[in-house]
């Protein structure tokens, strides 16, 4: 990990912390409220949508490990791994551009398909179920 | 982008720079003989087994945008875009390790699900054509 501590890094780091050390509340003060996040699915506008985002990810997080973090004034960069209930090993880049010490705009890579199987294979093996019990009903 | 000048972001930048040129051997040259790659599939062992992965990926590039690189002495981490013949908009993050100039290791992250969409369109594609011409022969 890089020992630079430009402002975006801080802050990019600091939401980091925040959201994989189960305080999603705190990291959301991190975000700017007019937020655009360019994600795999596409576009993000604004906190309340990265909020819909983000939440759900967070709370299914058992561990996060940070590879790397570098960053300068307006820019960071960090790369971390994760391991949540529905896949064991999902790494993810954030390149973020920070204003008034809040992420203003971030570009979220990951790979979504292990998580599209891992809910595949969770509604079929539900779809079992019913298929088995049918008197268990629809959600 | 940072104008930061570790030996690893040189040679990470470098590395890019040649395989987004169309100069994918001359890439190779960046990337050490024992290279292990974790990419989104999986380990990829050995600069042969690289070559076969990423081989591919280059020859079927329309542009590459980069976003940023950062890195120090030993780590470096690229941020990309890039546009395909597959899919339109596939950013990329690779975060490397140097060693004796060469990329040693590579942790890949991108998002695979576009790329097995388009893929899988186009077989889909492909078969109608074969069902509406049988005569044409599989593969």
């Amino acid at each position: 990990m890089s020992d630079q501590n430009g402002t975006a890094l801080r802050v990019a780091l600091a939401y980091h912390r925040a959201w994989t050390g189960g305080r999603f509340d705190e990291a959301m003060t991190y975000v700017a409220d007019d937020v655009v996040c360019d994600a795999p699915a596409g576009r993000i506008d604004g906190a309340a949508a990265y909020r819909e985002f983000m939440g759900p990810f967070a709370g299914m997080l058992i561990s996060a490990e940070l590879l790397a973090g570098y960053g300068d004034e307006e820019h960071a960069v960090v790369v971390y791994d994760t391991v949540t209930t529905l896949v064991a090993g999902g790494p993810a880049a954030e390149w973020v551009t920070v204003r008034d010490g809040r992420i203003a705009y971030s570009r979220f890579i990951f790979d979504r398909l292990p998580f599209e199987q891992a809910r595949s294979a969770a509604r079929s093996a539900h779809s079992d179920v019913h298929s088995a019990h049918p008197s268990t009903g629809g959600q």
